[in-house]
């Protein structure tokens, strides 16, 4: 099997063709690492919405779910074209000069037309991984839904096939001339983000499980 | 003036209505806290795109800029409706029910038209307000645009004036009856975004200004 996504015409990168790529050895990473995508999908009338939300990847797929009854869910259930971004932001671009001043991110946007996951094991399945993803081994720490819960709940299943990652990762452009010579920093500052103590709910008297807890970068 | 958005048919929050805002109070705070805004726009043919820019607040308008040839900003100076999200994603929220899961965060969305910036005053402020926001004084630190620079740099306003906050900050939805008994740890566990060391560039021999430093929740 390709682990390439064929190029289209809206998903090559024009811009900084450079910094793009096509390779699910690099987009599965970042969808993976990122725990909100948002969702670009057209209002009535035509004009876009977009709405940031939770997903999970599992293999080819991502899944986005909420409650039955959401406006987005029901619009991408319909089978509009949809597209979603996911971003990662890694660090400030400091350069002597505003012009160069700059980000560095991995980001993936894909295409496509989402479709309503009926199977309710694959749904259970979904929700479980998302689950693990946020917190690995929640999806045994806590109660699966029950059937109710499931008939509430909708998940939207988007392919992997159309789409791209855009990469920046590098210290900032060389100021040149005298511009080289100006006494200001140039250089890059990085963000991470980390996991806070955890709150106990007022009505549990567990101990947080360690997967929830503080982390460093 | 009023400093509470009219609610129109696209902004009126329908699920968890409580978690809706469309105080200025509200939303600024947000707009000038995130870094990245995610831009839906229709590509040609309609089907929706959805790109992740900087951007900042200036009064009662946000600004987007990128290079003159952008596709994107291209799109948007065209007077096409747009939707713009930003997204503050503050905690995971953990219950003893996989159906009580949820996230804290805070988020914006707005809708409209964007309009091209001309004046070279006002591109020139709005890239120094960006620089300050994501290092305060760094416009002063740095080289402002020069007129063959400010050329290049295409420069969008959004007013905000049709739009809504949704915030959730609470502990997880009390699980009952016989879900309050299950063994399972409840609560809330905090994400943090910080800047780690900097990284000097490896043509520049000064110090990273203090505001550019490391920081700790």
């Amino acid at each position: 099997m390709s682990r390439t996504l064929e190029v289209t015409d809206r998903t090559r990168v024009r811009r900084r063709a450079n910094r793009a790529s096509y390779d699910r050895a690099v987009i599965d990473p970042i969808l993976d690492e990122a725990l909100v995508c948002h969702v670009a999908f057209p209002n009535p009338g035509g004009a876009p919405a977009v709405i940031p939300t939770t997903f999970v990847r599992v293999d080819d797929t991502i899944y986005i779910h909420g409650a039955a009854a959401s406006h987005m869910l029901r619009t991408m259930a319909s089978g509009v074209e949809i597209s979603v971004a996911v971003t990662l932001l890694d660090a400030l671009v400091l350069a002597r000069t505003a012009f160069h001043h700059s980000v560095n991110y991995r980001s993936v946007v894909l295409f496509g037309r989402a479709t309503l996951v009926e199977d309710r094991a694959l749904k259970l399945a979904t929700l479980a991984a998302l689950l693990d993803k946020v917190v690995p081994g929640r999806s045994a720490g806590c109660r699966a839904p029950d059937a109710a819960e499931l008939d509430a709940t909708k998940v939207l299943a988007l392919a992997i096939e159309e789409g791209a990652a855009k990469i920046r990762a590098a210290p900032p452009l060389a100021d040149e001339g005298p511009d080289a010579a100006l006494p200001y920093w140039a250089g890059v500052v990085p963000f991470h983000v980390v996991r806070g103590a955890p709150t106990t709910a007022p009505d549990c008297s567990l101990p947080p499980p360690p997967t929830a807890g503080p982390s460093r970068p």
